[in-house]
């Protein structure tokens, strides 16, 4: 096992009266910033739900909305102004992954002089923050009790991630009522995420690390058994609620205490950087993304390193035989989950051709600096066999 | 699943050099009370180190050794005085479960004017505390990232446990090295505490928890692997690893998340209470006690509502059948898991008669306001009975 330090210091307020009791944590704000996207709170009831909330608080707010998925830098930075503007004291994100990223880089933001795409850069890490709270609607990023925000750049197609302290939200309201009105296609998008944060942090070579092991395949187990059973049953509480809460619990770094890293987060991580690209190029759904790398990441690094591949199958899924054989058979049962939840297992479904295929490899390394993957350590080449393979 | 609030805010230090960065932690305080029991961390080179970085800091410091296991009440008395005298405003303590929970209640008894005995007869819950710092020696009770102290009463035969979120540390100190001198029936007494913790969390009757007892699973699979070579392979930094980190883990309360409970903490937990009076009684280790408590406990409620006992046996010892066949083997699965790692699983074993059964389950009944148990409730001659079963 790998040394660590691990703290999560955000409060978790799960139910079916999560905004109430998350309203009151803003008691003493003096301007309450609400950022959201494109508007489906106005229609699921949520918005008028907290506005009415802050206002039997007498908590003064102001509004800033149209975050899109994969937020692109200028709205962090027009929402940067705002909140200063406004005299804002509190950054309060209603919506998804998206909204909560791009939160963040505005909460910081604020206190930062440059232009917040330093933090993205990795020019600059942000040391301070106004406090930010969540209200979740789409189960899948984590963003809502993790320390990381991802944000785009549309001029320079980069989609970059940043890790600050500052950036843990004070709060997670999570009301899986919020979900109910998800589409199918999004609800899978975001299980497919979930399921991402699980594998990456699976996918070391550290040779002792069987308890995370073990909470992984759980969460594992969770997403693969419920994901399915949301999109049959949109508005079953508790299947929402187990979805939900697995979106946390995936992302909240517990389960990659003591795993081997490239840079301080346990995992892999290769798949999503290699996502990313496409998400960046194509404006892709990340889940839809990632439901299509995934398993061709899995038939790159099977052939070198089917230990862990084999593992996993054998416990989650019950395969039987040497590890080659339970390798492919497990990366054929993700394949067959993602299938069942209407999502994409090759590009060509995502109508995406080869085009930029070398451009994307590159920059999926240059974004760690040479130092791609962990499980398997990924040239420039095996990236553009990766997309290859999931043609 | 059952609306929760969940917050840990302890930071986990964990690996090899764990003490170099928790003392750093405490860089700006005036006085370090550093609270230890009778005497093994001077044994076992833990004290030397604690106290070199404390000079090396320049951090000045008062010690108060003694703490015994089940703490008694009054070396909380005399840990407030000597806080006071000392103006310490930090807390550190120094070994297993017992001294930590000494610590927090010193911690919290210099900010209150009465008897801290108050804390744990429930006559008043603390609301603030000196901030409290651990150095875990002995996997096991979870009290170092808990916000729950277990005192004992040695005049009043009882020992009861105060829930304060200003109980919570600011960090734990996870050096799995500190525990390669632990003694074979300690490392089993807490692999014991830390099973017991799990399983409490696991019986409850909530129709959809799912994701929470797939992790608490993956806790017990761990501890049900590792304990044993912990006992074989002291020195494997590993295996002491998952150990250490399984205990914790059972303990923070991520795995009761959603699940039914008495009062806050989700989980059954009447094999502790239960437990508690024998330790109260006769002064046995605890995890000896629970070793012996919960399979009787296990026989009692099997006839009542075997439907957990009989998923877990599935899940985690692959047993097949009906569900009371299935209840009835994971019944035997952790009688033998204690009988391997050298616990008893009958009274007899512990030489403790029957003479108090009708008084240690009045007390137990009591404590819980006669609301004992979640999973099946009980009634003072239910207690009994499972007093009887484990003779």
């Amino acid at each position: 096992m790998t040394d660590f330090i691990y703290q999560n210091t955000t409060k978790i307020i799960f139910g079916r009266t999560a905004e109430e009791i998350a309203v009151k944590e803003m008691a003493d704000c003096k301007k309450v910033l609400l950022i959201y996207g494109s508007g489906s709170i106005k229609k699921n009831g949520l918005y008028d739900k907290l506005t009415a909330l802050l206002k039997g608080e007498n908590i003064p707010f102001a509004e800033f909305s149209g975050v899109t998925a994969n937020p692109d830098i200028s709205f962090v930075r027009e929402g940067v102004k705002i909140a200063r503007q406004e005299n804002a004291d509190f950054i309060l994100a209603a919506g998804g992954g998206s909204v909560i990223d791009a939160a963040k880089g505005i909460a910081a933001g604020v206190y930062y002089e440059g232009d917040p795409w330093d933090f993205y850069s990795k020019k600059h890490v942000p040391q301070k923050a106004l406090p930010i709270g969540s209200v979740l609607t789409i189960p899948a990023a984590g963003s809502e009790s993790s320390v990381t925000s991802v944000v785009s750049n549309s001029v320079t197609k980069e989609k970059n991630s940043c890790s600050a302290a500052c950036f843990a939200p004070k709060f997670a309201a999570l009301n899986p009522e919020n979900t109910y009105t998800l589409p199918p296609y999004q609800t899978a998008c975001g299980a497919a995420d979930m399921a991402a944060h699980s594998l990456e942090r699976y996918f070391v070579n550290t040779p002792c690390c069987d308890l995370t092991d073990r909470l992984i395949e759980g969460a594992l187990q969770t997403v693969i058994e419920f994901a399915p059973k949301a999109i049959a049953e949109p508005q079953n509480y508790d299947v929402r609620a187990e979805l939900m809460w697995a979106g946390t619990i995936a992302h909240c770094n517990i389960l990659d205490t003591g795993r081997e890293s490239a840079k301080g987060r346990g995992g892999d991580w290769s798949s999503h950087n290699i996502e990313h690209q496409l998400s960046a190029y194509y404006g892709i759904a990340h889940g839809a993304g990632l439901s299509v790398i995934f398993p061709a990441w899995m038939k790159f690094v099977k052939n070198k390193n089917p230990r862990k591949l084999a593992q996993l199958g054998r416990r989650i899924f019950g395969t039987v035989g040497g590890d080659m054989e339970c390798a492919e058979e497990t990366i054929v049962r993700f394949e067959e989950f993602f299938k069942k939840i209407g999502l994409p297992t090759r590009l060509s479904e995502l109508s995406i051709g080869d085009e930029f295929f070398g451009e994307m490899a590159e920059k999926a390394v240059a974004a760690k600096n040479n130092n791609l993957g962990v499980y398997v350590h990924l040239e420039k080449g095996d990236v553009e066999e990766i997309y290859r393979i999931a043609q």
